[in-house]
């Protein structure tokens, strides 16, 4: 059995194309280690990298990833709509084959102590690497983000890092973590109210009792004429996309505002489509052992040549 | 952009399960190709099976298969109720990623000219791959089978191979080409009238004027109170899983029949899903890469490390 981690970094650049091409020369300096998709988004100014391999050359590529970030990215000059704090804003290290969760949260201790040794970074462990409950989450961890936590870092003990000296510099802090396959999911609204959108995401999120694993937040989408529903499936198989679709559908319909239309950011896991399908198709049994790719990666794990 | 190519043999082999196991190993011999199903059928006396890997391994292991079938088969001694005229009677080669069909033709014709000239079994190639209008369908090939063929490919310049000598020994021939995947498709209607199930595929098929590429028959299923619109896309992209549910619903329900459930048979290619997706979700730019086991399996054949 083959041993795969993803590694999902978010860097606060979305923007500078040469800065993009130098974070993937980063990581595909070293071998054996796969980009595997590469998500800019200028309205956010912000880019997730995908990358997976075995563990350890993964571990590497994210070490050197986040030292060449933290070289480039001036989070003083950085500007954009999302929460970050750094610029390398958030590594989580995600189990696809032959490893648990706790494996990737013990790569995530092991990079964050890297990180904070040699290159001198405030680091905090999040999700199943987190060293304590109100670390757990992202949200969390960004409260006042960059800006914020700048102040805060040093004067409240309670945001004193897992690994690293207790100061921001230009680089900010960095959140290491381990986590399930998460899928990033916008929804745009046909209005430019952006009211409609937040009004959406509090409905919607589980925190105020809407779908379960669900985070959501509105934005507005500067020079579109549109707002996004931006939404974090935590646990695709407690809701799903065409779940979140559809409640975000049927909140807009009540003030009158269409979908424009919707994004899955980033890569998913084939069961989270084959969950579609299956219930638009009316085929409870769709699985996603049908998908003849899939098949074929099973397979090549199961005999390696 | 990494290439996968499938190839799907029918062997008319179904009952000796040594022989069969010959044939696998002959396909696992080449480094990289996967078997990614084996479907036996005793009563045909044929099995089909389907492997996948990147373009030249596939082509050697398609080679080594129908080498090792030609030793192991004799047509003389063969029986069974399915038109064939070989020991591997058809070899398509299928694109599922980065390939096209005209790169799958010219891998058929490659196979072809190794088969004639190196194990002297005359070869007719098909589908894409046909050298004549007429040779595009199995069943004009298949004319006569293997005891016609017998006599007529020495006497008929028009049953002349496209490779291969112009006789026939116990291995009889091969018909090896190029085709997009096909999807088998059924789907169930909450009626016991067979009537309404026939109508409807008379409506949907191509060859009545209704959706290009699909195949349609209307059947009863015993003892289930429902019928089955069993259907054959024979290009997704032209008509794919969604549009046709959606035209079979929309037909059944003018005589007031619901829809009782569909059923995906086989393997298909994420491509047809994600366009299923794409529709479902109005997110139009949604593409089968954003699979994460299709990515990684992707990278994978393309950077090997």
């Amino acid at each position: 059995m083959a041993t795969i981690v993803e590694c999902v970094p978010i860097f606060s650049e979305g923007r500078r194309d040469w800065v993009i091409d130098e974070l993937l020369g980063a990581v595909r300096s070293v071998a054996g280690v796969r980009v595997l998709e590469v998500e800019k988004d200028p309205d956010h100014n912000r880019t997730v990298v995908a990358f997976a391999g075995a563990p350890e050359p993964v571990l590497e590529a994210a070490f050197r990833v986040v030292r060449r970030a933290a070289d480039l990215i001036d989070l003083d000059q950085h500007e954009g709509a999302h929460p970050r704090i750094g610029a390398a804003d958030v590594v989580p290290f995600v189990p696809v084959a032959g490893v648990s969760l706790a494996d990737c949260a013990e790569l995530a201790r092991r990079l964050g102590r890297r990180l904070g040794e040699e290159l001198g970074l405030p680091v905090y462990l999040y999700g199943k690497a987190a060293t304590r409950p109100e670390r757990r989450e992202l949200p969390d961890i960004r409260r006042g983000e960059y800006e914020g936590l700048k102040v805060a870092i040093a004067s409240d003990p309670a945001r004193a890092p897992d690994f690293g000296p207790a100061r921001l510099g230009p680089a900010g802090a960095t959140v290491v973590g381990a986590r399930l396959p998460l899928i990033a999911y916008n929804i745009n609204l046909q209005t430019d109210d952006v009211a409609v959108a937040k009004t959406i995401a509090r409905k919607v999120r589980e925190s105020a009792g809407g779908l379960p694993a669900v985070r959501a937040i509105g934005l507005s989408l500067a020079g579109t004429g549109q707002v996004q529903v931006s939404l974090n499936l935590t646990d695709y198989r407690r809701t799903g996309l065409l779940t979140a679709f559809r409640a975000v559908s049927d909140e807009a319909a009540s003030p009158g505002v269409e979908v424009a239309g919707s994004h899955v950011v980033g890569l998913l896991p084939a069961e989270a489509l084959a969950e579609v399908v299956a219930e638009t198709l009316r085929s409870p049994n769709f699985a996603a052992d049908r998908i003849l790719e899939r098949a074929l990666l099973v397979r090549a794990e199961e005999e390696p040549s």
